[in-house]
Order: C-alpha cells, then structure tokens, then sequence
C-alpha cells in the first residue's frame, strides 16, 4: 500500500483529500481539479465536480471498483465506500446529508437519508422566522422540550437518536459533522478519514 | 355553546376557518381578513396574518383565553390549543411544520418541532437533485433501505415514527397531513377539527 497516493472523496460541497497521512479540503463551488498534475483517487457524488474530473486521465473514479452485487444502483459511492471501511456496525456519515448505514458479518444491510445539521436549520427558518434556533447539542434526551430552542433540537436530534440507538450497533461516526454529533453518540467510534480507509481496502483488493 | 361562531385557526400558510361545521381554507399570502363583517374567533402563528387581524374589531384573539401558567412563553399558540382539546395523549399537528405535544393528566408535558412533509422534501432536493423524491408512505418500517427512495422516506418518517412511537400514548393526528400521515400511525385518531375543539374549550372555560 502506497501512502503517497492522493485520494479524494468529493461530497456535494468539498473536495477533501488525504496525501501522506495529511487532509485537507477545497469548495466544489470554486476548486480547479485541473490544477492538480499528480494521480488522484477519488469517489464523487457530485454531479459539478463529475463533470469536470471527468475528463481528467490524471483522476481516476474508485466506482470502477465496487462491486455492485453488496449495493444499490442510485446508493452514493461514498456511502459504498464507507461500508467497505467497516466489517460489523452502523456508520452515520454526517456532511450536507446524513447518511445512516447498517454493516452486518461485512454486508450492506441497509440504510436511509436524513438531511445534513446546517440543511434541517435552514428548513426551520424557511418554514417560519418564528423557528430560526441554532440547535443545542446539550439538550436532555430524556424529557420532551419546555422551550423553543430544546423543541427543534429534539425535532432534529431525537428524532435521528431514537431510531439510530433502536438498532443497537457500534456507531462510526464521519463526516464534516461528525465531531458535534459525538456528543449525543459518547460511545461511537469517530473517524474522519473512514472513507479514506474504505477507498484503500478498495484499492487494496484489487491489487 | 353557540355553534354558528366563526373559528379561524391561522397556519404559516392557511387561514383554516370553522363556521356552521363545515371548514373552508384561505391562503395567508392572497386573504383578506377585512372583507369579513361578522365576528371571528381566532389563533394565529403567522407574522404576516397578525399584522393584518390585529388591527380589526371583529377579529378576537383566543391568545387572551390561554392560562400561560402551563405553557412557555414562546410555543406556538396552535400547540396550546390543540392540547386543550385532549386530557391525555400525544398529539400530532403535520402542516408546513409537525409539532409533537404531550399531554398527560391534562397537562403539557413538552413537545418537539419537526419539519413539514413538503419542506423537508424540498430539504433533500436542495441539498442534491440526486435526493429528489417523492415519500413513500407504504415503506416498510421494520426494514433498513435498499433504495434511494426509500432510503429518504425511511429519513424523514421512521425517524418521526421511532421517537414518537417510544412514547407508548394515544395518538391524536390533525392538520393538512393528518390522514396521509395516519398510514404510518394506523391506531392514530385523525381529528382535522381538534384545534376548533380546542379553540371551544377555551371559550366555554370562559363563560
């Protein structure tokens, strides 16, 4: 395994790369993928930036590499890739989405959609000025909210904890929002690079 | 109890009106409240209705009624009634916002705010167009996703269904989406006039 390659993992608003054991991230708005002379490896699911790295021979898509047996057709090939991170648990992948997927004995059992921290507030605000709150991590899970602030927060939160904490796994968290999502998960297990070590198993099989 | 009483229950979006048993509905962008001449009796969340009913003679605010005692300053005058309405239960209003409220004893017992059915679709659209789906609502509950459309109903409804189903109460469903809501709460009560029962209530405690 070559830890000098650079790998990419392109979501609907970064390009973030990893290059000897050093990440780093750049905004799919703006970024220049021609830029870049060396080998890059990379998974995308963002149709802006396919359109660019696609023609690229320097970037080379890890899509090739799945075996589409273990998945579904429209399923985002970074939650593929995060599965293939991981043998036994449930990975919340929080970025623009929050992807929630179940790995059982290696296999893809599943997994659903909810929206992205920074997209359920701005729901909230569109829907009423009246619900515009930053939402509070610190809330009581326990108890139904007596505030406006706590009442958003557990529509957001305690909605995604109940039915996360149902399925009684070890939880990988990653993703932009993994950090702020551990203080409702204390015993998951958060790994920023967990798509990086996906994209390398990946790499590595087919070696 | 005089049942010719105009009601109007005023949403972010509709002015919901109860008169002679029958309900009719105006949209708060297009109504105007002065064309009415009789006397209406009503609650309102939206900032734009108020600064219109406000100003009106015959437009009497239910607000006063409220015994502020059992509620937080800023909910939302809608919840307050429809907990009114019932002495024990959880109730669920689903209109551009679902509030979930608990009463037990006749008492509040906090609530939560969760997007509206329409705003979180558009919630997964605006993150990425590869998320633009409609809900399935005879998704299977008891089983993780295996495809993109299920994946983000399961987001937006099993997590919904997974908190509120932990609270072991009578359901009360009311709002524009009580019934397309009541397929996924099957032993609910969908009552679209609870807020006009509740709006009674507290008329009748007055007199």
């Amino acid at each position: 395994m070559e830890d000098h390659l650079t790998l990419c993992d392109i979501g609907n608003t970064s390009y973030h790369f990893l290059k000897d054991e050093r990440d780093t991230k750049e905004s799919v708005a703006t970024f220049d993928p021609s830029t870049l002379t060396e080998d890059v490896y990379y998974i995308s699911v963002s149709p802006q930036a396919d359109a660019l790295v696609g023609n690229l021979a320097n970037w080379h898509d890890l899509r090739a590499y799945i075996n589409w047996d273990n998945y579904y057709e429209t399923m985002g090939v970074d939650r593929i890739i995060a599965c293939e991170a991981i043998a036994e648990g449930l990975i919340i992948d929080a970025g623009s989405a929050i992807t929630v997927d179940l790995v059982e004995e290696g296999k893809f059992e599943g997994g659903f959609i909810y929206p992205g921290l920074e997209a359920m507030q701005a729901t909230y605000r569109n829907i009423s000025p009246r619900l515009d709150y930053s939402l509070n991590f610190e809330l009581d899970l326990d108890k139904m909210p007596q505030n406006s602030r706590d009442a958003i927060s557990y529509g957001v939160l305690r909605t995604l904890y109940s039915e996360v904490m149902r399925h009684d796994q070890q939880i990988y968290l990653t993703g932009g929002n993994a950090k702020v999502l551990s203080q409702l998960f204390p015993t998951a297990i958060v790994d920023e690079h967990l798509l990086f070590k996906g994209m390398k198993k990946m790499m590595e099989k087919r070696c």
